[in-house]
């Protein structure tokens, strides 16, 4: 599910029609928003994604209550593509704020989404009760940062976007930098 | 295939296109309908990907008859986007009741093959024959609950569309529930 | 790949624009060619799975010949949605012949490649010697018979579409009924 | 995400809508652009495909630094339906220039990913670590004389397109064959 939404983002990159103006060497600079959103959501669905395997790790058999946490977290996934294609079509322009500011809002519900699995995962018989417990907890941090800088991230669209925009993926490198250390002091 | 039909729903929302009237926000908030219609199928489709996955524990290996009930349980699955585009331009519109009887009509035509899979499944090598029989006549209740369900809520939705709408919904979460409440009891 | 090129069939089905002419009701009445072009292209890809998997099933480790030979199956699974489109866009129409005749085409180019594919396979280290040849020879004669089966349609379409048509799915029910009929003995 | 990637090129192949000039044959025949793109992308989609499961084989489990650079080979292949559009509007035009030039590009830059991820994939625990770190030399070597060929391709494209193109598939095609090669050296 991850694959697909993340293929189906290409789609919303196209070419103006035959008879459109300019050349097509200029059709392609012009597009530059649709490939910054494309490589932004990427990123976004990719960290989700590994997010998402690290969850999963944790129990041994999905309860019902997991299936339905896990729906809502993947709805989120599936609804990247729409403010991404809104994104695309806003960045340089004068609405461009509204546009982040709709793109953040959807990674504030995302993010309530993976806390909700989360916790509905912390009640689950987890495959190694003593670290899994010592991994509800840590990553539990993380989420929440995730979800209040994404809250911040949608009140500032609507003044900076550009710098919101960057706020909202320079949380995730941050994360991803943390786990890459602890990965690290593991292989150790 | 139910991945799939899940991810391919978010390319029927689209944007109007540059050069219509109102903000972008406006945009945004007319879309209601999309964003209705594509929760809705979502939450169809993992339901109905949920019962899938309990049908094919049953069995050990599919037979042909099982695998060519399995095509129209799927063809169903995989339709499902039509009807959701359909719906979503039509909500809060003047045919909204045809919309609604069109997707509701969608589910009797599906329920009707989950009814086949279910008794060409019964008819299989099942994994463990004495329990295996008695979730068939479990699930064979359920299906058909739901079977008569939709045919009512089609010729409702001519009448009285949303209420038709919710009925869908309904019959689902009730069967969630009992699914919920028997794997807690089969977890004690 | 079988499971999305069935999935994005769906994609072709769309309702007229609003502010076309007619109810919703005639709308829906109006696309029977997609939903026909639909089923049939659904049916064709299914059965073209089952058989993929049978010839899947003969060898142990794929060969990089038996890789590319593959590939020439998968991008004609992969090509069917375009000819579906045509015919969805054409059956009841005046060109019915003209897009029959390319739909049954493919299919032409489509068994040419399964045949490659069965004969790089008869090359290759079976799974078990004895009984897989036994699968080969039996396989190339049903092979054989539909490739000259679809050449056939192919002539006809001009002529009588819709016969050419029925002759094409008809060639796939009978290979499936003695495929049904192995099944069973072997059970026994 | 192959396969996804695979599949969705189709997408990209439509009939002018009803109304437009030409009989539908004649519409069949003018796009042979597209199907030119369609099968020389399917070919590249699926060369890299192959590619990639002898890079994944070599390791036992990913890295996080493994993981993003394989994040950053997944996003050229789901780009590549992009490009292939823009060669399918613009071969046998005024522009194929350009549009060649940016398909080879693309594949520049997607050669220096797959590079990328063979250098991570050289720093982390190999499955075998004696026939592993040869494997690794023998593809560091194929994968510079790829890149390099791409880079010269997409000067070219500029002076004679179908030349450059040809370039493109031809340093595949030869990959291939030296694979084969070693393929049946190991056999015997």
């Amino acid at each position: 599910m991850f694959a697909i939404a993340c293929t189906l983002l290409i789609l919303e990159i196209r070419l103006p029609h035959a008879g459109a103006h300019g050349s097509l060497w200029s059709n392609f600079v012009a597009l530059w928003p649709s490939y910054l959103a494309f490589a932004l959501s990427f990123f976004v669905i990719l960290v989700s994604w590994i997010s998402h395997h690290d969850l999963m790790e944790l129990i041994r058999a999905p309860s019902q209550a997991v299936m339905l946490a896990n729906g809502c977290a993947l709805i989120y996934v599936t609804f990247i593509p729409f403010p991404t294609a809104a994104l695309a079509a806003n960045l340089g322009g004068p609405e461009a704020g509204t546009a982040v500011a709709f793109y953040s809002g959807t990674f504030v519900l995302g993010s309530g989404a993976y806390n909700l699995l989360l916790e509905t995962i912390a009640r689950c018989p987890l495959r190694d009760p003593k670290t899994g417990a010592q991994a509800v907890v840590r990553i539990r941090r993380g989420y929440r940062l995730v979800f209040v800088t994404y809250l911040v991230a949608t009140g500032m669209a609507l003044v900076t976007p550009y710098v919101a925009l960057a706020l909202t993926i320079a949380v995730r490198l941050h994360l991803l930098r943390i786990r890459g250390m602890r990965e690290r002091t593991a292989a150790t």
